[in-house]
């Protein structure tokens, strides 16, 4: 038996996020039903990043076990094509971007090192149609250097409990952001985040706090003493999904 | 009763185009939809340009006739709030981007002495998920100084009944292109055109002329004969439509 990995790209959009749930169009379950349809098999895949409805991927990963006859290498050309059918141009709102056979203990989740995300953010007084769903639109001009300053204070291992969605399952909340990064590119910003693991929610709450700081809202020093809170309500607001960018899975 | 007109931008993606067609979601029906709800009367809009399916707009004119006690200056604001409702970030799909009381005798259509649209075309060997809805993606590198050599047969006043899609209505078919440029930025190739009007699909087959031209499929030469010839089948494809962006509309 094969033990497949794909590399894919996405425009979450028109999903209701990653994860399969019955009745919902997913992006997995797309995939899913058209691996299954060119295998003949029940193909079951496990990715990376249960990502939300409306979050993007340029590097999403997964994996998945079968008998298929199909060749590997004509395997992301065959399902390319059958998520571009009744498209224009043929592409399709998902694209695999590779797929390789892999050692027959690889696990698209389970043998992850850590993730890179991305989050964009336009600031400019007219809000602009074609971006609406691509990144989040900000009416004001942000401080990069103080949004920077307040990242000083997230890279490294920290209990972020802070930064995770009320609600969230119980688990141990500490993780190390390898590296926090905020570029201006004209009037956007480019936040690029990676880490042995997020929390539910994580990356968009870093953002919505970063936007804050930026904002002139709460101060850099203030993202420091949320993370020492490990309260929520200490943070700032969630980013809004269309921002984000599953960008990159780091493997060994 | 004040003659208004709008100055629209619209991602055309979810639309069934401009034009009010019964059962279907077009531009015009839900601005229609949205000034007879803020109104509370009967509103009919006319529109420059009947921009087709999938068909952007970054400067569409629009104008319609009404008692409405709304002052034309909070016009903009309260339509936007509108198409935005339950939309992330306050932005839909429509975008009000100026309202202004015209002359009695102002007509949208009628009034116009001509238009700008703009063609995006992406080439690159890997097709982006992203760009799906917003350019042609081409996987080959474009000549545009062959694309240029042509559109200088294009350019000025023909009879243009090569470009103009087969089954469109009778009339004349003179028209007046006033410039036509082609301009390379990296992989990317954009292109304006301007004229007193054009005949149904007149740009994107123009578009698909000069993309075979670009390919190297055809000569820059066999753009004149093609309108010498008036006939359809001399010019090249029709571009789909997502790659269309009417720019602007000229009156005196």
């Amino acid at each position: 038996m094969k033990n497949i990995l794909l590399k894919i790209a996405y425009d979450g959009t028109g999903f209701s996020g990653w994860q399969r749930q019955p009745g919902s169009r997913t992006v997995c379950g797309e995939i899913e039903r058209v691996l299954s349809s060119l295998t003949g098999e029940d193909i079951k895949l496990d990715g990376t990043s249960r990502t939300d409805a409306g979050v993007h991927a340029l590097g999403q990963c997964a994996s998945f076990r079968s008998d298929m006859k199909i060749p590997v290498e004509n395997l992301a050309k065959a399902m390319n094509d059958a998520f571009a059918k009744d498209r224009l141009e043929g592409i399709g709102e998902i694209r695999i971007l590779e797929a390789r056979e892999m050692p027959e203990d690889f696990h698209a989740r389970y043998s992850s090192k850590g993730k890179r995300y991305i989050y964009r953010i336009s600031c400019g007084k007219d809000p602009d149609v074609f971006c609406r769903n691509y990144c989040y639109q900000i009416k004001k001009d942000l401080d990069a250097d103080a949004m920077r300053e307040a990242a000083g204070y997230i890279v490294g291992e920290h209990d972020f409990a802070c930064f995770q969605s009320a609600g969230s399952p119980k688990e141990s909340t500490v993780r190390t952001v390898y590296s926090l990064s905020v570029e201006k590119d004209g009037g956007n910003v480019l936040i690029s985040v990676s880490g042995n693991g997020f929390l539910y929610n994580m990356v968009r709450i870093i953002t919505g706090t970063l936007v804050e700081v930026g904002l002139g809202k709460r101060t850099p020093e203030s993202v420091k003493d949320a993370i020492d809170s490990c309260d929520r309500q200490k943070a700032g607001h969630t980013a809004p999904p269309q921002g984000l960018y599953l960008d990159e899975v780091f493997f060994d």
